[in-house]
């Protein structure tokens, strides 16, 4: 039988052994399980980034894989610790908006708060849920298999407003919702918007026709692209688009698919 | 059976080789065992940084487990390498104190110094111990279980002074031991040591009193609170303390637990 | 048996969720696999540094190896994606030279070009190799075992210029190959032509006698060693040699084995 996985995403870096402690809890209580690290380097609290990272490879797992995504400002607080089973995957999270890309992407979901640890053998901290509540939840269900009993139904996840790319003749206008390692700008226009034709802009910057890969241009040069999201993007050829063109997260894209 | 674990803590970072080679080592003699990264990110030679990463993790992993720790400034030199065998769980560690809260936190020990690895069909390098004797020790500690045919008997291990807080008419005065990712200021003050009513002050600046999380102040505001260590800790909610106070590891903190 | 190891050499990073995506398709499609991070830190397409790093652990890791390396600048372009089995261990990556170390260092390999991913379901995007052909080739390669079935044999991968040093009356000129985490400067002089009375040069800078490690020099002074690697190194007791020296990769070093 395949060994079960549970990834970890997580805003804790390497270096203080938070990390390594979320997986000394899964090696005791768990010791079957394979788990990788799918980052610990989001920004700290950064939960739109976390919830970008984790819609790249959530799918891309075997059903019964646990994705456990510990990027949690709110710790100790009111917000609910959620556990989900959608599309055969399970997701630990904090209720703070970080699935909100794999709701909008999926079926039907089931979804519980999770009311407390199994066997919370050292009690829990306030500030290191990962470790006292995520980690021992995640455990429990690599063995039981089952979210019904970690505690309550939940109907009402929160979920933070995606921005949308508006169509109005001929323009597409949307914005760029991550810059990857390589400054590369992803944005929020969908494939199917984007004509054969269409010109790109972003902020005040032409960058020209959309293109198929970045050695179409010459080095050093912008470009339009669809990326491996399926989504559009602007990169350099050899550089960082976020560098050269001085712009990120949040900044507006233009589609010209047409020309009046 | 549950599957053998090591991990591993240096500082190595990744993008040389060095880690990946004490992997590959592991991987040819031990290929049962399932092989863990801690980090491998502590700051080059940084033995109090790795010590005290390693104190978040090493025991909650499962008896048998062989813990790993390369940061070994003295390389080649006189300094011997140790194997140490403690509650259950075996750590491997050039002997210059990163074990130094290890044994202080644990009951007793067995410690031998590694004589010559086992099968060092490359021979040994001076600058390079992580490949050429910790990994093939950790390899034949996880197929023999053993620690004494490693090597003779070591009883003074050594151990770096750590700073102990003073108690003296209702103040606490200890220090900064750590500074994490999030810049939160790790002290060496027990919670036990820390009243309800208790004022904290790092340096000359007063953060107030002791809250239960980050929750409890507003955004960019500092805060005193217990930790996941069982430790007073100083934050800044959404923020770096260390970047917001100036601070450090080292920096005094005073906690005034009752007013005169 | 022994489980089967995949390892992986990306420019990645973590924090996109590319190099997840790479463990997601492997966990799916090969999911005895233990898939292992070499790194995904190499510097954006700097290909020397991946095939320096490649070279230190490859041939650690046990008969039956796959190591895919994805630091891919051309991708999406004319480049084939290469298959190679080479001493027992298989290696994938695009064909612009990241080989080169692995083939001058081994004996006869065999070499195909990947020709399309086995169950491409989803597609091939034109950025994202690294997804969309090389995991489900090295799944295929983990179940199969075999890379004859995965293209047309090729004959002429690509091999960059490896710099080799030049030796003349007592005199060995080379450069720095590598420069470490640690400041360390690696060069391209093998040990078996570094004398015992050599002294070394580092562009202007004499750095006297090669000595046999860190601890033969006072902390912050420089010092000639012959490496982990076989081959004569540049380092600074407690510090970097890169900063101290201001050097970095291509700079010249000269040993002097005999005064004239």
């Amino acid at each position: 039988m395949a060994p079960r996985r549970v990834t970890l995403l997580t805003d804790f870096g390497t270096r203080d052994g938070y990390a390594a402690a979320l997986r000394g809890v899964l090696a005791s209580r768990a010791p079957q399980v394979l788990v990788e690290d799918a980052s610990h380097e989001i920004d700290p609290g950064d939960i739109a980034a976390a919830g970008w990272t984790l819609s790249r490879y959530w799918r891309l797992y075997p059903p019964g894989t646990i994705h456990v995504v510990v990027v949690d400002p709110g710790v100790g607080g009111a917000r609910r610790a959620l556990a989900v089973r959608v599309d055969d995957r399970f997701l630990l999270a904090p209720d703070n908006g970080v699935l909100t890309r794999v709701l909008a992407d999926a079926g039907a979901f089931h979804c519980v708060s999770i009311e407390h640890p199994h066997n919370a053998s050292e009690g829990i901290s306030a500030t290191f849920h990962g470790r006292d509540i995520f980690a021992p939840a995640a455990a429990r269900l690599a063995n039981d298999r089952t979210i019904e009993t970690l505690g309550p139904l939940v109907t009402d996840p929160v979920r933070l407003p995606l921005p949308q790319p508006r169509s109005t003749a001929g323009r597409v206008t949307g914005e760029v919702v991550h810059v990857d390692r390589f400054g590369n700008l992803i944005t929020n226009v969908p494939a199917g918007l984007v004509e054969p034709v269409a010109v790109v802009h972003v902020g005040s910057v032409c960058v020209g026709a959309v293109r198929r890969t970045y050695g179409d241009v010459g080095e050093g040069e912008p470009l339009a692209l669809i990326g491996s999201a399926g989504l559009l993007e602007v990169a350099v050829r050899s550089g960082s688009a976020a560098a050269v063109l001085g712009t990120g997260r949040g900044v507006e894209v233009e589609v010209v698919n047409a020309v009046e």
